[in-house]
């Protein structure tokens, strides 16, 4: 973008409150809003600033899977789309259709190169180690993107084998969907290994919001991409507990708001979401890296822009844009919320 | 002090790295260095900056424990008295000898106010789940300064209900020592409640490193109280892994510097050191809170003013100046380092 149209503005600010009125710590947060063709509502610190989307972008990087005719080769369900685009909490639900995947796809689980970690939800990780097991790639809050990865490369009759490797055939679909719906070239002077082991590329913050503003209303895509992302963003909006977890933003906000806003959040501090009915897409970067300011400024920004919310939408995004922070016994200690801003 | 003497300025800048040689996110660090007379060598940053200290003043709480005579009494060892000063990890090695202590005083756990949370260490978290049982008082990371204070109240003959309280006569002695130590008044207008019930005060940044210069080297202290600082000190440098954990950046700074650094982390990224051989002290705050950043800041201001660092330290402080980052699988992906800066 030219730069004598989006100059560097001074970022948001997020208070990490304690007691009643004193500031513990701040959160500087860039922003951007943008129309879906490309042109910006509003922005906070710096729009083009180069930024990592790590995990926000997986439902552009499922993009071959459903357009290479993998999806539904291997008769893949919304559930199975929602898991091919989240960052999973672990839990025995995510686990198990996670496995339901590569089983219809014919795959063994060995083949995940996702590397492995204990399940994000406390709860699901104690369960775990009450019944003497270890966790196993399935359990990688990536495995279910990873599952779509081998679907698409078994359907290709790609070897799968490096299948996270920047040069591998089906990186390179999922690379080129990344760039022509982010609109700048990818190669290796942008890119950096995310923490599943593929690639990931720094690209203008303001491209990721155009990205998301097209992901919701299909805007100047090809016919066949547009439904793609449609079903991709039904199948989240039905399976809010797939995308991410039990108590979790993302599954939060999509339990609340339907359809009415596909959102997506990323390592380091992106949360991007797609609002459809306004054509209008968001793209926030915690310049710290703290996924706790990006939240309460999404919460704020869906306040404002979403059109005419419900009383359940409003209820919930007041809650998420002002959380109180709580003590080991319970008791509220502080809060967070987002300094007033003018031009959101 | 004089806003002639400490204006503000830039703050320090960690850099997060992904790749080769691409930031991806930064932290915005403050930190003053304080001599014992109460001056200050060098700053970054806001040198004034309203901070509360959180677990970093562990060891100006745990005076009343030694000045009252409360840990001669009950016979509290040098390992009782680092667990006094301690946010550790909650591994059976902590947990027993903090019921340990506990039991010296004749004092039932039922009796900690600290509220329960899992141990911080997974695998200690998941060895707990293993075995049946749940997490109690004793597992909270701050449980053995909350055996002390539990110590010091029975011996003051002190009914201990609600000690957590700012207005119990134990919190009274507390506070009267950090407000002794850091030179500013404490009050309701200034206090938060911490993560472990008790209160907070926010105090400014210059304050706590001068009252760490003097933690290391006495000066200017009553001589009673720059003795009980120098068995605290050689009570840490003694058990390492008791003030905080395996693989923590406390336990490893202190079990390689000997008595020859005593630090201490703090919520919300707090980091204070006192270095006794130079009567120097070192205040670090991170803007948004993360530990991650101060730690970097830590090892490089501690490589820079060590006096003759032997060649472990200079190893270990080496790495933690600048590490590495892995992915889920231990592959490099990244990597944190201080931007160079002078006037350090």
């Amino acid at each position: 973008m030219p730069a004598d149209r989006s100059p560097p503005r001074p970022p948001l600010t997020v208070v990490v409150g304690r007691g009643l009125k004193h500031a513990e710590s701040t959160h500087a947060i860039h922003a951007v809003i943008a129309r879906d063709d490309g042109s910006l509502v509003a922005w906070h610190g710096d729009p083009e600033r180069p930024t990592f989307p790590r995990s926000a972008v997986k439902a552009i990087q499922a993009l071959p899977l459903l357009e290479s005719g993998a999806a539904d080769r291997y008769g893949f369900t919304p559930a199975d789309l929602a898991l091919a685009c989240s960052s999973h909490s672990g839990t025995p639900l995510h686990v198990d259709a996670v496995r339901g995947m590569l089983t219809k796809a014919g795959i063994d689980s060995d083949s995940l190169e996702c590397g492995t970690h204990w399940p994000f939800d406390d709860a699901s990780a104690r369960a775990l180690a009450r019944s003497g097991a270890e966790p196993c790639p399935l359990h990688n809050n990536c495995s279910g993107k990873h599952a779509g990865f081998l679907a698409t490369a078994r359907h290709l009759g790609l070897d799968p084998s490096g299948y996270v490797a920047a040069d591998h055939p089906l990186q390179a679909r999922v690379t080129r969907a990344l760039s022509e719906m982010i609109g700048v070239p990818m190669s290796a002077s942008n890119r950096g290994i995310d923490g599943c082991s593929i690639p990931t590329y720094k690209v203008p913050l303001a491209g990721l919001a155009t990205a998301f503003a097209r992901i919701g209303s299909g805007a100047g895509l090809p016919a066949a991409r547009a439904e793609a992302f449609r079903r991709l963003r039904e199948a989240v909006a039905a399976n809010p507990l797939l995308i991410a977890g039990l108590g979790r933003f993302d599954s939060r906000v999509t339990a609340s708001c339907g359809g009415r806003v596909f959102l997506k959040s990323g390592a380091e501090g992106v949360l991007c979401a797609a609002i459809p009915a306004a054509g209008l897409g968001i793209a926030l970067k915690a310049e710290d890296g703290a996924s706790r300011g990006v939240e309460v400024v999404m919460a704020e920004l869906l306040l404002r822009h979403l059109p005419a919310p419900t009383a359940d939408e409003r209820s919930l995004l007041t809650e998420l844009r002002a959380p109180p922070l709580k003590n080991w016994r319970g008791t509220n200690v502080g809060w967070l919320g987002m300094k007033v801003e003018s031009g959101l």
